[in-house]
Parts: structure tokens; C-alpha cells; sequence
């Protein structure tokens, strides 16, 4: 049973046989079944991040014996210290909200004294919570049930790599283990440029090493012009920290709709964000006095021969590459197995999450597509329902996936933008409804915030493909649209809904 | 045409004859057919709050002549400055969630010097704001457009007062005015004791007078626990006034699902706020030195008998009443033309907002159901529909109709309580999903909040007919969900779509 795919019958059969016998587990399936060079399991995970965990979870609860391998820590980026951490980045966000109520108090009728940040303050809080999340890892690991009993999970520390035994197999600290189902789900790290491609590059630091700084930097550079460029830019300014944003192009998010992408620049540049369009970072050089000063080059693109301009910056004691995002799969041996990578590096997964070997899986960023915590989390728990409770259809959607950015003020996003439904649909097929409005919020304020937003619809019908909005509340305000979406609503289910009123959400249910 | 209702075919001549001649409005509907003695509209709104206006621009915008009736100001309750309008409510409310951050700033690594709130400086600026609101609803009347004409409404200043012609007619300031479709939408205002019910009770004021405070005051004591008193509680004691709540039951809202009204009821205890349960006001006095002094009655309901206790508190410097809100109609007449009211007062509707007059309809707060402005403006709009555009089904469903409670936390709300769920469908046919948790802002702070949802499903397949949340962000969080929910949403739509991390709206996507 071990080294075939399970069809419905056979997990039916697998059911019963748990049923019939609680020892089944230990009994049948893991050690008397191992050949003499590797342990055998059920389901084998490698890497105990998000996407990892839930489908280890899901699988144990689904009565498979299964197992983590994790080199780091249980959590992945999510948790992790040294990573573009979710939790790390909504603490930073919620500090810099902070900030930004403090420019606010005196228009609400608050008279305070000097203000002082710390921000080792903050840091100290930060790693202390993140310790603690590590343990909750462990304990939701140690929670996992089958029926009401314990489902042990087990972890191995170190790193796997294939071995080119006939059966996908792995070794961890010189032990071999082996199972039905692979699951490779290791992530991504931060970008890095190499000295060849600019001088000096190496004298910067990614996201991970943003959640290192001992303090806040006096003058930062990011590059980049993605989500993490964003916010990492948005959170070092509204700290105090002097920021300017290289940009390659004409402005930041130029993946996401236009309306949020020029919006989001606009908003950047009235925070007092410093952006350089067209621009690329040429040589970096690290001062006598520890600091670095970069070199720009921007091309002038009104200009004839698209004439270059060379500009530097002094001073700078935080250069952030934000530019991309590569795969964990190195030391892993996947040419060894047959799993195929793209020219990128991604491994290469099927809409079920296969590889294009047999028995071997992955989910998360390891696969380069949709980069989030919670489609990673769903990828993990759909392929444990398609591996062990023989739902065969189980797999991610990957249209309509939600997702927000905690820029200032946040940005939500689901479906395709107009430009993509245009596209797909035609131009005589698609129908826009904006809205732009300064949030109550801001009504006696002097420092300002749009709100923006944009429904996009296709078909006679009019139903609602893409929703994009920036404004404060956008952060909790996308998911329960993203609900009605997926449900394939239409203008009018919009139109049809009772406002409530005093709130921004409201404006998407009278939009005209 | 004038004197009776359109049929669907009457409304096409109508637009027909329109078209034919620009003039037709003024030249046939208004004044040619006008009888000697009274002026004749299409279109005749009672009342310039946000159901009238609403009903007469809608009706406007389809070819009608309207004419709205205001003794007061435009805007009504919402932006009146003697109401428990919801601007008001928001800036204080925004200022309340000021105090709140200021506590936590520390925790935010910010320290701060000391802090002065001035009472003064909001209340101005508010002033000012809400003056430009009235221009801002002059100015939407006046920017209202029938096929890109604009579409002239016209405003009369004065009471309304139903007269004895044998068609409805009023009569405002000596003149006589008619139309075959006659709106009532004088909406309501604040509950008070007289002092027979309570001696001393006219010391206190209502919600009108909190927003006329020239200062914060003091000591507050709020009776009542409707939403109106959680939410003047919740600010003056953010604020910083020592508060107290009379409750006549055991805790606050109490119409709410009890998730949200026992846990509302602790948030109000845990931020400081002091909480009588069981008890009424007795007694109001006057002392020397201008302040309050009232006396409560408390039932001791675990002891026999129902004990009575006898308290008092010194020193109060506002008692405020939010016992309730009472229709606006005295001065209508409405015995005289037929028009019925419930035994409270409020003027009995169907579910096409016609009231027991035929010709002559009502929406709002003056209806006494679902008090909430969007409401009363979807019913205005939908009636315009119906009368004016021969939609002769177009009607508001009062089911599944979304609100806010400005509560601290914030409290959204839609669809069936718990309670009522089993009420009419069986216990056995429904089942609750709960969660309650620190949301992420608290992870670092002393200050904490919970966020607590719940998600009421019936039958087989789960349908959601009810959600209920309390927590920092719910605010802006419900409104999706109530698209999703009025569209038929079931669990496994819920299930199916894929979470936002890390939000406090993504717990309803994952809920088990």
C-alpha cells in the first residue's frame, strides 16, 4: 500500500483497517513495511513552514503517519526570524499606524509633548512574541487529532536531500527516509544581486536583514518597486527614517490594476517617500565612515537615445534589495529525482500540485506562483484531502485569491485588474465602476489619505471579475467581498445589499 | 395623471411625453393641473433627511417633479447638529480610538510627554465640518440630472400639516401644496422621561445634547442600553470621564446575539466603564453647586423577593438618556387623512412602504424599524422606483440588512441571532461556528481587546443566516460578508475561499 497512489477504494480500505485496529498505525503502516535502508511514512514533508505544517496536519488527521523535516525552525517565513515575516511586518505596519496617529493627534484635539521612538523597543517585543510563536508551532503540531486521538507528527532536523535510491527517497543527517507521498514545500528567500551584476551590492541588506536592524536606519534606499518594496519603504519613512524608492519603471505595484498602482505612487510620494523612476542602482561604495553612498542611473525617457543621467546618494546606513524572490531548493538534489525546475528555478507543479515526478509534490513558493501564507496553507491541506481521503478533485483555485498589502494606507486586491479582463473578455465586454473619496477619517485632518476604488465587471450580466481598493480599513475590508466573489456575484448582488453606513466598505454596494 | 397611481404603461407615456418636449415638466405636470387652491407636484418628501432626499432625488432623476418639505436643516438626523448624527458620532468616535492608541503607544515603543485633550478644538471643527455638510446636500440636490438635464428640486421651508381636502394635501406656512404621491419621512428624535415618571429627570439631556457639550464632562451617568448608550459610554470614558451605565437587565444589548452582549458588556467593564445591572434611575436632584445627584434603584434579583438596593452617585455633571428614539409626526395630522399608528407612535407601513392612506407613504425612522440611514434611503430610492418607474415589486428586504455598533471594539452584525435561528428553524437544524482571540495589534500591548465571531448556519447545507463579530477592524469587515450573505452564502462557500493573512476577517474563511 505504501509505494502506490491511493485511488478512493484503497483509502477506503485504509480507513477501515484504522478502524478495525487502533495500533494499525504503528503496526501496518510505518516500521514493519520500512526496508532495512529507510524509514518509511506515510507522507514525507520537507520544509516546516506554513504550507508544510497544514498539509503534515491535515494528512495525520486524516490518518496518515507523517513527517516534517525542517533545517530552521517550525513556521517557514511566516515565522521566522530571518524572513519577510508576516507577523514581523504587521507589527512594523501597526508601529508605523502608530506614527501616523501621532501626526494626526492634534487635529482630533490631542496636545502631547516631545515624541521618542525606540525601536529597540519594539525589536525586543518582536523576537520575544516570535519565540513564543515558534513554541505555538510546536503545540499545534502536538494537537493534531484522528478521531478524537492523538495524531503524532514527527520532526527531523537537518537537511534533506534525494538520494538516486529507485523509490524517492530522502537523507537527513545520514539517514535515509522514504514515502508514498513527497511533499517539498521549502519556500523562497530574498533576491540577492551579485557583485558582478553591481558593485558593491553585497554592502546591502534584503527583507531578512530589515528584521535584524538594531535600529532604525537615518537614510534609507530600497530597490524594488513589488509589495515588499512597499512596505518595507512605507514603515522605515513613517518612522522617520529619510527613504527614497528606486524604481526600474514609472512607479511601484505595476502588476497590480493601474488605478492602485498609480494611486499607491502617488500616496508614497505624498508621504514623502523620495521615488526614482526609471532608475537602476549602478555601484554601491561603503564610505570610511561605515556608510554607503549609491550610485543611480536614470534613463530620461523623453529625451532622444533614451540619454542616461548619473545621480548619488550620501549617507545611506540602509540599502534594501527588494527585488524578487528566488527558491529554496538548492542542496535538495531535484535533477536527481526528476523534478523539473523553470528557467527561474521554481519547481514545476500540475494544477494538483505534482511534480513532474511521481509521488513527489509541492506547494508554496517553493513553486513560484502566488506567493501567500494562506495559499500555501490551502495547497498543503487540499493535497492531504486528494492523498488521503480520496478526493481526487481536490486542488487550490488559483483565480480569486485575496490579497492584501500593508502599504500606507493598505491596498486589497482579488480578481483580474481591468487591463487583464480586457484582455481576456474585450474592451466592448468590460465595465468599470471607481470611486474616490478622502475617508471620514481624514475630514479634520491635515495630513490626507485617499480612499480609492475599482469594481470590474465583464459580460451583459455584469459580473464581478476583479475588485481592487487603497484606503484605510482595506486590510479587513476585501475578504468577505472576496467570499461573495468566489460565489460569483454580480453588480446587481452588490447593488442589492443594504450600506452600512458611516464606513468606506459601503461604497462598493452604491457605486454608480 | 396626477391624481392617480402609475401603471406601469401610464409611467411610459409619462417618460414619452417628457421626451417629446422639454418643457413638459413645468408646462403640464406642475402647474397647469394644479388645483386653485394648492400647489400640484408630482412628488411631495416631508422631510429633507437622508430616506426624503434620497426619495425625491431618485424620483427626480426618473422625470417627477419633487418637492421636499424641511422644517429644519437638510440632512437630517445624519448631519443635524442637534442629533445623534452619524458624522458626529464618527469624528467622536475616531477621536475616542485616538485615546486608545495613546495608551498604547508606549507599548509601541513611542513615549510620550504629556497629553492635553481639548474638548473644545474637536467640537469646533466638527461644527465647522457639518456646516459644509449642509451645503454638500444642498449642493447633491441641485447636482441632481434626468438624462443629462438637470432635474430641479425644490425645497420648502416650514411644517408640514396635513389638512382636510378630500385629496391628501398640506399645508406649510399658509400655503397648500399636493401631489398624488405623498412621502412622509420626518424620521424621529431622542426618548425622555418626564418627571412624573422620574422626578429630576429633565436635569438630564439626550443624545442631541451630548453633541452640544461645550466640554467633556466630568462624571457621566448614561442610562439605557441600546447601541446609542454603548457608544456615548465608549467615548466619554475614552475620553476620560468617569462613566457609568444603567442598565435595567443584565448587560447591553440585548436585542443583539448574546455572544456579542456578553461580550460587549465585558469590553465596556474591562475598559473601565462602570456598569449597574438590574437597576433604573429613581431620582434627579439638583445640588448648590449645579452638579447631579441621582438615585438607583437596583434589584437584587438572587435574593427573595427581588430586594431592592438603594445608591446614588455625586457629582454628575451629564446624565444623559438613551432610552430610546420616538417618531417625529406630532404637528402632521395624520389622524386627519387616514394615516395609522402603532401604538408607540410610529406610522404603520407594508412592506411597498405605503401606509393606510392611499397616495401616501412613509420611510425611516419615523416607521420605527431598522433605524439605520442606509435603510431609510434604499426605501425612499425603491419607492421612486415603484411610483415613477413602474417597478411596481421594488421594495426593501428587511431581512439580512447589515449595521455597526461604534462600540470599542466595533460590533457588525447581519442576519439571524442565534436565538432566533432556533427560534425558527429548530435546534437540531442549526449549528454555530465561534472563535474568539487576541487579534495581532494586541500581541505587544498591555491594553487588550478581543475579537469574537460567530456564524450562524441552518439546514443541511449550511446556509449562513447570521454573522456576528465584535473587534478592531469589524467596522469595515461586515459589509462583503453581507453581499455574500444576501446572495445565499453557505459554509462551504466560506470554506472555499481562501483567507487573507494575516487579517482578523480571514477567521471566518477558516472557521471549524
Amino acid at each position: 500500500m505504501a509505494m502506490i497512489q491511493f485511488s478512493r477504494t484503497q483509502t477506503s480500505l485504509f480507513s477501515l483497517l484504522r478502524l478495525l485496529s487502533p495500533f494499525y498505525r504503528h503496526k501496518v503502516s510505518r516500521r514493519s513495511m520500512a526496508s532495512d535502508a529507510a524509514t518509511r511514512f506515510d507522507f514525507l514533508v520537507i520544509g516546516g513552514g506554513s504550507g508544510g505544517l497544514a498539509g503534515a496536519r491535515r494528512a495525520a488527521e486524516l490518518g496518515a503517519t507523517a513527517t516534517v523535516i525542517e533545517s530552521h525552525k517550525l513556521g517557514g517565513t511566516c515565522v521566522s526570524k530571518t524572513n519577510p515575516c508576516l507577523f514581523f511586518s504587521q507589527v512594523m505596519w501597526n508601529t508605523a499606524v502608530h506614527a501616523e496617529f501621532l501626526h494626526d493627534h492634534s487635529d482630533y484635539g490631542f496636545d502631547i509633548g516631545n515624541v521618542q521612538f525606540n525601536w529597540e523597543t519594539i525589536k525586543a517585543k518582536r523576537d520575544a512574541y516570535v519565540s513564543r510563536l515558534n513554541h505555538i508551532y510546536r503545540n499545534n503540531l502536538d494537537k493534531t487529532y484522528n478521531n478524537k486521538r492523538k495524531a503524532k507528527i514527527e520532526t527531523i532536523q537537518g537537511h534533506a536531500r534525494f538520494t538516486n535510491d529507485p523509490e524517492p527517497t530522502v537523507e537527513v543527517n545520514g539517514k535515509k527516509y522514504t514515502a508514498p507521498h513527497i511533499l517539498i514545500a521549502t519556500g523562497g528567500y530574498p533576491s540577492l544581486l551579485s557583485d558582478n551584476d553591481v558593485p558593491g551590492a553585497n554592502h546591502g541588506i534584503t527583507s531578512d536583514g530589515f528584521f535584524e536592524l538594531e535600529s532604525l536606519p537615518k537614510r534609507s534606499v530600497i530597490v524594488g518597486a513589488g509589495y515588499i518594496a512597499v512596505e518595507m519603504a512605507g514603515i522605515l519613512s513613517t518612522l522617520g527614517s529619510k527613504t527614497s524608492v528606486i524604481c526600474r519603471q514609472t512607479g511601484v505595484l505595476r502588476n497590480f490594476d493601474a488605478f492602485i498602482s498609480t494611486n499607491c505612487t502617488k500616496e508614497l510620494q505624498n508621504s514623502g517617500i523620495e521615488l526614482w523612476k526609471n532608475t537602476q542602482v549602478k555601484l554601491v561604495s561603503k564610505k570610511d565612515n561605515g556608510l554607503l553612498e549609491v550610485t543611480l542611473v536614470t534613463k530620461d525617457q523623453e529625451k532622444k537615445n533614451d540619454e542616461e543621467k548619473i545621480n548619488t546618494i550620501q549617507e545611506v546606513d540602509c540599502l534594501l534589495w527588494a527585488i524578487g524572490r528566488e527558491p529554496n531548493t538548492s542542496g535538495l538534489n531535484l535533477s536527481q529525482v526528476g523534478v523539473d525546475i523553470d528557467e527561474r528555478g521554481f519547481i514545476i507543479v500540475d494544477e494538483f500540485q505534482n511534480t513532474t515526478r511521481k509521488g513527489i509534490y509541492a506547494v508554496g513558493d517553493v513553486c513560484g506562483k502566488a506567493l501567500l501564507t494562506p495559499v500555501a496553507i490551502a495547497a498543503g491541506r487540499k493535497l492531504a484531502h486528494r492523498l488521503f481521503e480520496g478526493k481526487k478533485d481536490a486542488k487550490v483555485d488559483y483565480s480569486n485569491i485575496p490579497s492584501v498589502v500593508f502599504s500606507h494606507p493598505p491596498i486589497g486586491s482579488v480578481g483580474l485588474t481591468e487591463e487583464e479582463a480586457i484582455k481576456s473578455r474585450g474592451k466592448e465586454n468590460v465595465k468599470s465602476y471607481k470611486k474616490s473619496f478622502t475617508p471620514m477619517y481624514h475630514a479634520i485632518t491635515t495630513r490626507k489619505t485617499q480612499c480609492i476604488m475599482k469594481m470590474v465587471c465583464v459580460g451583459k450580466e455584469e459580473k464581478v471579475v476583479g475588485l481592487h481598493m487603497q484606503g484605510i480599513g482595506c486590510d479587513e475590508m476585501l475578504q468577505g467581498f472576496a467570499v461573495a466573489i468566489k460565489m460569483g456575484a454580480t453588480k446587481a448582488d452588490f447593488d442589492n445589499t443594504i450600506a452600512i453606513h458611516p464606513t468606506s466598505s459601503e461604497e462598493f454596494v452604491t457605486m454608480r
